[in-house]
C-alpha cells in the first residue's frame, strides 16, 4: 500500500512516516502557499522518502488571515486548512497520513470528522501517533532522529501564514493573534535506519 | 524499548505488536481470570513473539457480572475490567499498548484518561492502532495476518464474563445483556514475517 503523509519538515510529521514506512511504500507531501521558501524537499532526502509538494490556492491563505485576525487567535482557520490540506491529498492518495498526536490541540480532526473526511473522499486517513504520549514520541523522535528545535524552523500552514499577516497586518497583530511561541522542529538526519528488530529473522 | 503489548489472541492486538515490532521490543500480555481455558500463549508462538500471562481476580470477574446485569449492559463493567488490566500491565512495563481503534467504543479511554493513567502509573501508554480506521486496519491485517472470525474465538475479557455471567445468571440473562453479536478474531498464521520496505537499504 503506498501512503501520501503530509509533511512539514518537522519530527512528529517524520516519525509518522517512519512508524509507517515498514509497512507501507511512503511519499511526504509538502503543501505551500508559496508564501515562505520551502526547504521541506531536502528533508524529505535526509529520510530517505520521495517528496512532492502540493500548492494551496493563495485566497486560502488570505482568507485563514482574516479568519484568525477576526476571531483573535488561530485554531479555527489553521483546523480549516489542514482539513483543505488533508482533501487535497485525499485526492491523490487512496491512504493519507499526518503527524497529528494524542496531545495535539491544532491541528486535530474527531474521530467523526476523520470517518466524515473518509466517507466523503474515498480516501483512508491515518494517523500513526495519534495513540503516542509526548513522553513517547520524544523517545522515539531521539531514537530515529536528528532534529534542531525553535520557532519558524519547520515548513507548516502556521509558518506561512503568520508571514502572511505580518505583511498584510504587521507584527504587532501576529503576536496578539499567536501570543503563544509555537514549538516548531526541523529533521537533520535519520538514525537507525535499519530497524533493530522485524528485520531479523529471529521469529 | 520494551513494550508489554495486551494480547487476546485477536487480530487487533496481533497488529498493534506487529505495527511496534520494528522499533521496540515486544511482549505479549494476556489478561485471564482462569475462567475459561486459555490459548493465547500458543497464538503468540504463530506470531513470534514472546508471551506472559498476568492473573486477574476472580472477585473482579464477579462484581463485573453484578454490575452488567445491574446496567443491563455490558460497556461500563468492559471498560473497568481493561483500566484495571492495563493498571496491571503499567506496574509491570514502563510502556503498555493494546489494540483499541478509532472506531471502537469499548473499551476505550478518551485522551484525559489516558494521560492520567500515564501520570498515576508513570507508565506510557500506547495504541499504535487508535489512528487507523476499519477499512486500513482490514487491509493490514490482511497484509501481515492469518485468522479466524467468529464468537467466542479470542481470549478477552468479554468472553470470560459472559461465561462467568452463564455460570451465576445462565443464558437468558447472558443474552439479554449482549444481545449484539461481538465478532472476535483469533489469529493462526504471520505472513510478510521480512518487512516488505524498512529492512532493504534502499533509502
Amino acid at each position: 500500500m503506498k501512503v501520501g503523509v503530509l509533511f512539514s519538515g518537522g519530527k512528529d510529521s517524520a516519525l509518522a512516516a517512519i512508524l509507517l514506512s515498514p509497512f507501507a511504500q511512503i511519499e511526504l507531501v509538502t503543501m505551500s502557499f508559496g508564501i515562505v521558501p520551502n526547504d521541506a524537499a531536502s528533508v524529505a532526502r535526509v529520510l530517505g522518502f520521495p517528496h512532492v509538494t502540493i500548492n494551496l490556492d493563495k485566497n486560502l491563505a488570505t482568507a485563514s488571515v482574516e479568519a484568525m485576525v477576526k476571531d483573535g487567535y488561530p485554531n479555527r482557520a489553521i483546523n480549516l486548512v489542514h482539513r483543505v490540506a488533508l482533501e487535497h491529498a485525499a485526492a491523490r492518495y487512496q491512504i493519507v497520513a499526518d503527524g497529528t498526536r494524542r496531545d495535539d490541540r491544532v491541528p486535530l480532526l474527531n474521530a467523526h470528522e476523520a470517518r466524515s473526511l473518509e466517507d466523503r473522499s474515498g480516501s483512508n486517513y491515518v494517523r500513526p501517533l495519534l495513540g503516542f504520549g509526548r513522553r513517547i514520541i520524544d523517545a522515539l523522535a531521539s531514537d530515529h532522529l536528528e532534529f534542531v528545535s525553535g520557532e519558524g524552523v519547520s515548513f507548516d500552514y502556521e509558518v506561512e501564514l503568520r508571514a502572511a499577516m505580518d505583511r498584510s497586518h504587521g507584527s504587532k497583530t501576529v503576536a496578539a493573534v499567536f501570543p503563544v511561541k509555537h514549538a516548531q522542529s526541523r529533521v537533520t538526519g535519520r538514525k537507525n535506519i535499519v530497524f533493530k528488530r522485524g528485520c531479523v529473522n529471529s521469529y
